[in-house]
């Protein structure tokens, strides 16, 4: 780390009962690296407080509002304020939050989906530009090392020319949810998305991380099966990628005794690669003419980049947090770098961008486009840069 | 059985190094209720009667040609002549073959796809419903045990209402192959259709099998990714189903590394179930609120007719071959029945009918319709009955 | 075939019910190279009759006894007569019968163990060199493809020398079983053991034809959870291999739940390797410093004795049944080379032979043995040649 | 949390590439409540300092030896010194280390095997009790949340009477070593044992945790399979329980491929269960007459003490540092609880203690009697409480 000292992080949002901000604050911790000293956990003053004291956070720098936390942390010190910002709220949020953080100098940490509509996403990949944020987006699922291999082992051309790519994201939670987690289906304040917006556009965005290619054309199939809300809780979209490759993305928070089942098949001309969110430590490697194989986390064997985005050795399960944690450390080592006037190490800029926010923001949106259609939509987009 | 002989049976195609024609007569010699006994095994009178000598025919019953075959085993003594023929040659031959047996008065097997035109497929319905015939298309993955439990389950309502079905069928080995099996890539002699029509409406007949549902519409992404064909050997599928559930049927051959990966998922409001093939001897149901359950073939408590077409205890693996003999031997002894003037029993009739086989020609006929508009088709059809 | 017909064999036991008499009539009628033409299926001659009537034989080759059946089958004329028997009743019963039809000039399939003492296992031994027999003994569970496969891989060297061997057969159907199979559990006809008797031997038996290793000593820790009978249903072995390698081999009768666990794992200085009955058609190769390999059943890439026991192609399981009929169709071959005067074919020798039926017999008294002095004892044997 | 600020710990050891103690780091780091402030990282000042560095501690307390730590965290404040030490050296260091700090008044947590000695052992178990000390031991499998599930049901008396108990723990690491984590294998260093003293004694502890019977009796077959070096690298173990009992505990360092694959099977009268510590996020259940289940992690229908000791929801996959961090949590709230006068939550103490340690030290030392001996032991043992 070329700082002497833990970079320093508040978080707005992940007030109490908050899934994501604890996935976000164990992300951040588990290095030693990352220091976590301010927040603006709720929009309620007292619970953000409540948070605050459970985190035994200095009560000066937790905030009433994000607003306040952004007035409050540029007026320390350089040097004593924050690093970056982490914003873990509802979606509709994002924007107004990122861009006050980002105009006031700080770098910023954002679930996604980035913005809910293209334009905001639009505007940030101006601001990022125009204020040199380093500005992490947490498709955490690209964390994951054997994700990392994967990507590898298509860049070195080990599948051929890449000819089927098979996306799928089942979920099971909303078919039998009571008033759990319901903003997400509440559009004014997800957006125009739910099982796009929440699931696909992650399976989408682990497609083309690890192939390396983009949509040109897309058909959505989209239907709301639960009562009492308008959204979309299952998508079944038939895919074109530059150079040819066709696939399918599907995802579902429908499926009952689903967990979390992001799963990832690609097919080229020489071999296959699957790999399966809900067990990833594995990456599984298929051949026309010789046996399998199967690529184990933590071995010697594999590419740097997933050697670096390990912690233990193989044998030893890494899951959900340390694949987040990776975005976190990567993050976290091109701000210290940043800080420091220092370059960024060789992978620590492995991170999904503000660009790939926007890219995201935008294929949710031809999604339902189509959907709305019932037709082909071009898929075509580059963002800002 | 309700005869004092095995049935008996005569095979066209088959012949020296075609591999399915070795299946069925496995298939249905593994009980020993079934007896080949005539054949005409090729178009080349000398290939059939090797094939007749290394099957330890009578050589007077291995014939030169089918068109033989239907008059010399009409001509025998009725007790004496063959109760029934398996059709195992290439699709575009199988129309004229079923209609000249099924005059001539004897009950057929015949592999799918049933024919290449929907106008033949109807037109074999209504001979089989004039002759009587007993018909049996050989969709011998519905013959698994555990499929056979999957539909139990859904009947009793395990699953509730059917929201989402999710039907895969990846194979790997036409990216790769150098002119084997490549009639199958021949529209002279396949028809319309490779991807689908070879194995994609196995995944169909599958997931209607299961569900009990039949489609309603369709759209069909197609591609032809090899070179040296025009047929498309990538197929992805959007469907609806009767009763609005909705879902993805996808088959491909190019899916490097993929073997025989047929897959199907099923999802209600109240349970999923997942089986595949390539593991056909466990079904996993899926349940929001509690364990997840893994049904072992084998076992008393499957469901009755699950346990019929079972041969052997838990944990000693039944496979392919085993399946196709479900299909067999329920056939067979529908037929034993009939030639015995009794009822067949109760889970005899449990085989895919000439019905079912205009229903997949028809299937196969709209996806492509639909690849080629790049639209939704109105999937519904009703066969003649 | 060297034969211009089917090789024809007779089977004493198999009567209504038995299921492993279904079994051994299942995977000989497989391949249409064996026909059942012969039997004496029960003690009662009765039920021998309605077997014999269910199987649509001959009723002049049924017969009401064993003894009968020998007699009169030798009485036939040469070229009309059975070719070999199957020996599928109760333990304690094989010895007399086998040396019945042995001195009667019969070839042999005999079900494991062979007999029930070591003499009489022995005196096998010395008749088949005397006589000249073709003994087939049925440890099935080597006639897998993929057992082959790692037998080969073995042999190769893949695995260096060899260190660690652990076989495992766990059952879990004596802990509730109320009356079944329970001639199993009786010394008087199942001989002295049953964990390691019924089961632990084709752990044995598998772990030796991998590996070309024999045992040198042996400890074992046998209990009799059950009620009602005395022999041992749980079996813990600690084990040394010739050449240094160590291991266990555990079968067990009351591990609730298992069904029919055998699996192999063996470990040599460069690999090992991982292979699971009721998942028959995979085999694991593990690597120290490379990714993991996947063998799978039917590719080209296997070992040529491997593809010669497979009937279909991957990615189309076969089971427990194709198992059990390479041992059928390699006997068979044997014999019908050894009729026609000619060698037999390069893989067809390749099953277990009355040595390996000896060898088991030993294992099984020495095992008994080492479980009731509560030490380890030598486990070196060589059987008569 | 009963303290208002975060649980202070020290550590001994975990230097410059050490893998156990940045796992330690990361586990306490995880959930926010447990801050390092002290380290003697390494016998070598330097070193020792390079690693606080690296961490970011005040350099004021980042000592060159374990001794000076004791001394001068004890001469601090009371509310600023540590509240426990994390011993992480080489095993046999642990005993000096940890009488040291207690005598000290701190509490402590030490990675096992507790000491290299029963007499030490013993001793600690003494000082413990007389300074009232929290001593937690990292028997950090035990800290999965599937385990305790499994504990749970057995305790529920789901499984019924247990009978049959396969804890086996193999690794392949040292087959192709050279010279990497050396110290494990120099009984100067790491005491009398390899393959029982690194790894079988988790096996063992895994087992008894789960059924919560101990030991009466084993025998063990050891091996020195590698060269260079003289403690043994395979262990076979057969063991009764309390109760009646049986079953095999086996670990091993060669068997090659094998990454850490700890894997508990217990069988009842009633129900059988599965836990793999690769695959930790599910457990499985098995039954002789209805459909086997796999509990998830995450899920509601778990045991509380399952769900307490869990942080993200079902499909996220958590692994081996989450497991740890179990134990380092439930530790630091005990001594939260302690420091604040208050009884510690319902599920707070469930961590392994010093009896355990003692009761480990003994294993490993009764395995080693009985693999000298060549004879079963008497492994009956009550430490000091």
């Amino acid at each position: 780390m070329p700082l002497n000292r833990k970079v320093r992080y508040g978080m707005v949002g992940g007030g109490p009962g908050a899934f994501i901000g604890g996935v976000h604050r164990a992300a951040a911790a588990l290095d030693g690296e990352i220091e976590l000293v301010a927040g603006a956990f709720s929009s309620s003053a007292e619970k953000s407080r409540q948070q605050g004291d459970a985190l035994h956070l200095d009560p000066a720098r937790v905030y009433a509002s994000w607003e306040e936390m952004v007035e409050r942390e540029r007026a320390r010190a350089e040097g004593d304020r924050i690093d970056f910002v982490t914003i873990v709220t509802p979606n509709v949020s994002h924007f107004a939050i990122a861009k006050a953080f980002i105009e006031a100098g700080f770098h910023v940490v954002c679930d996604k989906p980035m913005t809910t509509t293209v334009e905001d996403a639009e505007e940030l990949c101006r601001l990022v530009k125009r204020y040199d944020t380093v500005f992490g987006l947490t498709h955490n699922y690209t964390g994951y090392p054997m994700v990392k291999q994967a990507r590898e082992l298509v860049r070195q051309g080990k599948l051929g020319t890449l000819r089927k790519v098979v996306a799928e994201y089942p979920q099971g939670w909303l078919a039998k949810a009571a008033g759990i987690n319901m903003w997400r289906l509440d559009p004014s304040v997800a957006g125009i998305s739910s099982a796009v917006g929440d699931i696909g556009v992650h399976a989408w965005h682990l497609a083309r991380y690890v192939t390396g290619l983009e949509l040109t054309a897309l058909n959505a199939d989209l239907t709301s099966f639960g009562k009492g809300y308008e959204l979309e809780d299952d998508a079944n979209l038939l895919v074109h990628y530059d150079g040819g490759a066709r696939g399918v993305i599907y995802s579902s928070q429908i499926s009952v005794g689903e967990e979390n089942g992001l799963r990832l098949r690609v097919f080229g001309t020489e071999a296959g690669l699957d790999w399966r969110q809900e067990d990833p430590n594995y990456l599984h490697l298929l051949y026309a003419d010789r046996a399998s194989e199967v690529y184990k986390r933590g071995n010697d064997y594999l590419a740097p980049i997933a050697r670096h985005n390990t912690r233990i050795p193989f044998g030893h399960p890494e899951g959900f947090i340390e694949a987040f944690a990776n975005i976190y450390r990567n993050v976290a080592r091109t701000i210290a770098a940043r800080v420091a006037g220092e370059a960024p190490g060789e992978f620590d800029t492995d991170f999904p961008t503000v660009q790939d926010g926007a890219r995201g923001v935008h294929f949710i949106h031809r999604a339902i486009d189509s959907g709305r259609q019932r037709d082909w939509v071009d898929a075509r987009y580059a963002p800002p840069t």
